[in-house]
């Protein structure tokens, strides 16, 4: 079996490869060749730690396995990334472990990556103006993958703690973009494309702050409770999701979900990607991607980066 | 991180270590410090494989993990093991990964140790005659747990294939026993203790063929619809099981339940070990523990492997 370690992830995947594995995977979805396992998440009652699997099987690009992984608190006072994540990926045809890949990386890719699938297939072409909502770790995969999609100008950021802007301007700057701080009015009255990933548990952007065309990609809500946009906001979009299933339950959707929405107004992005699906209907539509995280986009991302180790020979074989 | 490969698991792990670290898993699941997330299994559509996942954690031993792996029915004619599994054991105080461990003999040696605990805890103590149905690969397994635990004087057997018996005759050989191959009615009138190892779908032992005083051991039943003894075997017996959720749905107790047994009747095996249950009320009881495997079982095989192979020099360290 292969081994990529963490360390390793960094100078084989680019944002570009990401895009394409997630793409893809999203398509196959779509058309029923993936399809995700239901999601382990356990409060193990051990140093905070929340920790679970997200797995699935792509039957189109033989991808098996499972994403491990989770969230312990304690990490930073050590040193470490408070998000462990591994990737375990096997042989479909005889089940045996095939690869074992550092998952920390790639789940910023993979987010970053899904967020730019739902602006290339439903933002306005001419868009112009990037609005960032949250300055954390992956806000700048975010951003670095969402400019590859559109001709944007200029980034605008608002961030709930204003001192971590810096983070968003560094970026737009290397980027070769100006940036500027806003209030969330001046959020949605400039922004074409808003881009939300934070770890809110209360809407921070309402449906009327937001002008028409605007297309909205919410990262940021995997969790129940968790929340950045409000259910009116929902209800004036047309909405997007990566799994409608998660959309409903976990993902931004949920709260609609619980004020009335139906959801079968909800379209699975794989359908547009498909063209069983049209997307944006006019320049003036609102339109809401809810990007949950699934664990097919892991194994997806993982599965390339096995190719590009082996093929820039820094995969390490282990006879198991 | 550390990974122990299935060919080096034979020469690490006895059923002695099998033994003790399943007994103490299950006293420790019954204080409330260790228990077993959701199971995932999923036919996934693909080599008629069936695939999932085992997983827990245990605060008192400090294991975190799962065991993954499934059944790939083709995989004897390519030379490997239909049965595939792989435990991965995580830090609980950081979730990186420790250990990658292979399952395959694990399995099948986690599986004869929570028999051959149920043995110590629940059959006769002077219980002579050792009975097996069941002649597949981990019937040799299971018998070599047992004679450990009482003073056996002879093994007999029965199979749906009689021509596999000769397994059963070769390994009661290697342990010093006599073996004699029974009908089913002789079966329940001699043994003492009953292990019940098949795939079956349809009850193989009644409640009337049973004699007074027997402890069975019912292993093979992991799955809806599976089935090893009838239910009027079951609300004869005193019921004890691994874990009384995977019991009443997956396990030998399905059926049961589902004719209206009440599930509360159903003890768990830690409760005897622990001493808050007295386990055997008398000489004529007839006791039936349900095993049914559970995750917790696999990550407390796979971390004493990973204790021996350190010991023994050949665990594989790996920087991930």
């Amino acid at each position: 079996m292969i081994i990529v370690p963490e360390k390793e992830i960094a100078a084989l995947i680019t944002p570009e490869a990401s895009f394409e594995a997630v793409e893809a995977v999203f398509a196959a979805m779509s058309r029923g060749d993936a399809y995700n396992f239901p999601v382990i998440r356990e409060a193990i009652g051990h140093a905070d730690a929340l920790y679970g699997f997200k797995s699935g099987f792509d039957r189109a690009g033989l991808a098996l396995g499972l994403k491990s992984g989770g969230y312990w608190p304690g990490n930073a006072d050590k040193g470490l990334t408070n998000h462990q994540s591994t990737v375990f990926l096997f042989d479909a045809d005889t089940g045996q472990p095939s690869a074992m890949v550092g998952g920390n990386l790639l789940t910023a890719l993979r987010t970053a990556a899904a967020s730019a699938v739902s602006i290339k297939h439903l933002s306005r072409p001419d868009s112009k103006v990037l609005g960032m909502v949250g300055a954390g770790h992956q806000s700048v995969f975010q951003m670095r993958a969402a400019v590859q999609q559109r001709g944007f100008e200029k980034v605008i950021g608002w961030n709930y703690h204003p001192e971590m802007l810096s983070r968003l301007e560094e970026e737009a700057s290397a980027l070769g973009l100006p940036f500027e701080a806003v209030t969330l009015d001046e959020m949605g009255a400039q922004a074409d494309v808003i881009i939300t990933i934070t770890s809110s548990f209360d809407a921070i952007l309402k449906a009327d702050q937001i002008k028409d065309g605007t297309h909205l990609a919410c990262m940021g809500t995997d969790t129940k409770g968790k929340q950045e946009v409000d259910a009116a906001l929902i209800e004036r979009a047309t909405v997007f999701t990566d799994e409608i299933a998660q959309s409903t339950t976990i993902g931004e959707a949920q709260h609609a979900v619980i004020a009335g929405m139906n959801p079968a107004q909800i379209t699975e992005i794989g359908k547009v990607i498909n063209g069983d699906h049209k997307g944006r209907s006019s320049a003036s539509e609102v339109t809401l991607f809810d990007g949950t995280g699934v664990g097919l986009q892991d194994l997806a991302v993982a599965s390339k980066a096995v190719t590009l180790a082996q093929e820039a020979g820094v995969a390490i074989e282990v006879a198991v």
